[in-house]
């Protein structure tokens, strides 16, 4: 079981998988705020426990420092998905893979912004990435419910698995010869972004298709935040 | 004078203004990485200072937490823009207002963003918005160098001033009646962006010429990241 806090948050999981739902614990002293929690739970046959400042800390296991906004779940963990998992995808039409993104608030960013534009999934990698953690799901507001999150191994060989599905591969490096805009992209895509700094590493250049860019950029200011390229990408993707 | 620090932002101002650079600090350690600053330095007859550790410190009252990367400059500060100023925008293009953006990483993205895609200018009301501090200005790598930052009182009465001088005036709202992509922006076009969360002021609205939005969010997921939905909008004006 883990704990899931902050009302977007917590909302998604009622939105995405109530069935995983065990506990709901509100704060009683914010009771009037939290009307729509209590009707969520009620809903799903669940009853709210209104629970004082100590007991409500104690039960949810919280510190005081993080933003539970009052109202906190226990419910099963999401399935993590890895590598094996992929073929969930055959139906799918957009995904992200990302090279390295170590800022984990870049990261609930990207997990936001992906489910904002409905994103089918999220590769990433293991080790490289930072970890999906309850803070990173917390920043990002519920995303983390609404996109597939695969913790893969090895990026090559998953984007050899999706090509295999019918998915073409882009990758987004400020070295690409046509501009996201400009280029048509294919039904089935999956789009890869590299580190910031260092781009895509070459084995996994190795396995693009095609090599986009975003249009913009001067001397003494070639590149994009991460989570800012990221996005505008997905922004882009969904615009099409 | 005031210090400007790392390597972007140091490069950034002798991109934009070698004439305000009056002291090049550079850690003698770090000599064989900086010989570009070095060279810069040399080009717009300055001497270099390399010095050790404590020395350099010393020299740029930099804390040991700063990401300095070893190279540091004195500079006359960049011209503080008011609202009296806003007639120097008389040949502007694109100019972003900022209604509340609290949060100084966000502010930071958004400098660097709106640097990347050549926006004119940045209004920020005074106050109301973080404040462009030199960590801002460090985050935003540079970026603050390259776009015209005016710190205003009323923005109502700003936009007011800027529709005199022919601009139309954009809010940027998720009550958009059309999206940003079905939009055609004018040749001289300002673009609003409300607080996260509490969207556009009453006495804000009141200015617009058009509401826009940004295609896209789900139930539970109605909105973007402040920096993230602005980068997304100044990539849309530099797009069309």
């Amino acid at each position: 079981m883990e704990t899931v806090f902050g009302k977007h948050s917590v909302k998604a999981v009622f939105l995405a998988r109530p069935q995983d739902i065990k506990k709901v614990w509100l704060l009683a002293s914010q009771k009037e705020n939290l009307q729509e929690f209590a009707d969520l739970a009620h809903a799903h046959q669940l009853t709210p426990e209104y629970l004082p400042w100590p007991k409500f800390l104690k039960a949810s296991q919280l510190t005081q420092a993080e933003k539970h906004q009052g109202v906190c779940i226990l419910a099963r963990p999401r399935e993590e998905l890895i590598e094996n998992d992929l073929e969930q995808l055959a139906d799918a039409r957009l995904v992200l893979a990302l090279d390295t993104i170590s800022n984990p608030q870049n990261l609930a960013s990207i997990i936001r912004t992906a489910a904002f534009f409905k994103i089918d999934a999220i590769l990433t990698i293991k080790n490289r990435n930072a970890a999906v953690t309850p803070e990173v799901t917390r920043i990002a507001v519920g995303g983390a419910e609404f996109v597939k999150i695969f913790h893969i191994t090895n990026l090559a060989r998953s984007l050899k698995t999706l090509k295999k599905m019918g998915f073409w591969v882009y990758g987004m490096d400020e070295a690409g010869e046509k501009t996201m805009a400009e280029t048509e992209f294919d039904d089935k895509t999956v789009l890869v972004i590299g580190a910031e700094g260092q781009g895509l590493r070459q084995n996994t250049r190795d396995k693009l298709d095609f090599m986009v860019r975003i249009a913009g950029g001067r001397e003494g200011l070639e590149s994009l935040n991460a989570a800012i390229a990221t996005s505008i990408a997905l922004y882009e993707l969904n615009r099409k």
